[in-house]
């Protein structure tokens, strides 16, 4: 029972379903039980030396022989390297974000990759096309982690991009977290979906137990879009959110701001489980997620969910 | 061609599609062509003394012999009044908003009247449950005008609500304005939409001339949720919003604020036409709304829309 879209024959998998590349919980375990679930995993490499993305591929291929992809953030320091060792690697597909797609596309195109771009907005899907890139991910204000500044939320960023039909693949990202979900996306013109935080509450993704723990308990307004002077970013209002809120009300400097944040914020959260120190980065959509399943059970429950919602005719 | 849903049939109105009762803009000649277009029109009583609400309420049965609602704001002053007119006049359903369903669900239903309730969150929709309403409608984030603090966007509280699986009616609202969009909402548990920012941009709305050509040339990201102090709203970033944002980097009190805010913004803005002292409430899917169609072209569209989306089958 493949579900055959734009989106799957492109890139030759069963599902039109892609594992967000996530900093600190992307690793091979989660994208090899991904892809051989039949969706497409993908490191997460703005986390990663490069030294440790080399480790990563080679341990996904060792896991899967199904196709996978890598994440890369283009703000990313030692992007070149990033960028050869995906050639080298002949990874199938690569998703860049956080930057201009017209940077790296042409060269990875060149060596056969197809390259997706993340954007939050229209106006970046149309550079991003224009840039010739293979799909786009169209992710909304409700994602976690870095977001765009106009804060068009998943349904509204959806039906812009419909409204232009735009010929490559568009993938719904942000906010999704059930198979009826991608059936919604579907009618508004995604031919696919991109699911971060549903995929770091799993077994095999590297998030901190903590980390985990603690999202099963968020319900709803216990995420927020902050730090929009620098680079606006969906996290939890834990105690290290406080001191940024305290920032804020003292009409603090971007530099403050920024010297609060400091560096490994990120890790230190996701990563190592400091929940109270930590830049716990996750979607609103975990106000929904209450289970931490193997990526297996995940996926057939989510292909379940989806072929209800597809038989379902009264409403 | 009906639309049969769960919505239609306890309202007795063809088509799930609910215009949203909003204030300067929501007057007897839209919500008369809304029901006749077979719809539920419903008259915004949060902007109206009490005896301007029995005038508006006498032209539109004079305009229409379809079912039509009233919005009651429940933070409203004369609200005893609003009740009472409602009640005279037989309205066969109040949609209540900004305050706690517990008020006046009894009394109105006790008159035989159906009432739905606006919520932001499943929260706030258990205890509109609770309070035993005849619907719930659920807007998100993006919507135009107050909104909730939980920020929560239309996909994520509809697939909240979704979860729980209520036996009442779910209407979808906030970021909707297109046929396609409704047949999304379906697939997320809504039997129904609510759309006001799409009814806001028709002819036959009372909202300035000024104002809907503005809304006409706006794109991404030219609203905002601000005013968080007060009550979250959602405006259009113009010389007001730049002066609200200016208190705000002064670090001003919740006091100056209400102070700039003053009275009778919104009407100077969206019923008087002056686009720099007006508060400019429209929602995120303004980004879309480039024309300035009748009613009765708009439902017709709207439909066709639904009836294509209805009918793919690859995507």
């Amino acid at each position: 029972m493949k579900i055959d879209t734009k989106l799957t024959r492109l890139l030759g998998i069963e599902y039109p379903i892609i594992q967000g590349g996530m900093v600190w919980t992307s690793g091979a375990d989660l994208v090899s039980a991904v892809s051989n679930a039949g969706g497409l995993g993908v490191l997460g490499a703005g986390s990663m030396y490069p030294e440790q993305l080399r480790e990563a591929i080679e341990s996904c291929k060792s896991k899967t022989k199904r196709p996978f992809g890598v994440n890369i953030p283009l703000l990313y320091p030692n992007i070149e390297e990033h960028i050869a060792t995906v050639v080298e690697y002949k990874i199938p597909v690569v998703i860049t974000s956080a930057g201009n797609p017209n940077l790296f596309t042409t060269r990875l195109k060149s060596h056969a990759i197809k390259v997706f771009h993340v954007v939050s907005s229209l106006k970046f899907a149309l550079k991003a096309e224009q840039a010739q890139v293979d799909g786009i991910i169209a992710e909304g204000f409700e994602a976690g982690g870095h977001n765009g500044r106009e804060e068009n939320t998943t349904l509204v960023l959806l039906q812009l991009l419909h409204q232009h039909s735009f010929k490559i693949p568009v993938v719904a990202a942000g906010g999704i977290a059930n198979g009826s979900a991608m059936l919604a996306c579907f009618h508004l013109g995604a031919s696919g979906v991109q699911m971060g935080s549903r995929f770091l509450m799993t077994k095999e993704s590297t998030a901190h137990q903590n980390f985990k723990n603690h999202v099963k308990s968020l319900g709803e307004g216990d995420t927020i879009l902050s730090l929009k002077e620098l680079a606006p970013v969906r996290l939890i209002k834990n105690e290290f959110y406080a001191s940024v809120l305290e920032l804020y009300q003292k009409g603090a400097s971007v530099e403050e701001l920024r010297s609060l944040l400091g560096r490994g914020r990120a890790k230190k959260g996701i990563y190592e489980g400091d929940l109270v120190e930590g830049e716990l980065e996750i979607g609103q959509i975990s106000a929904l997620l209450d289970n931490i399943p193997t990526v297996d059970k995940l996926m057939a429950n989510f292909l379940k969910e989806y072929e209800l919602a597809l038989q379902k005719k009264s409403f």
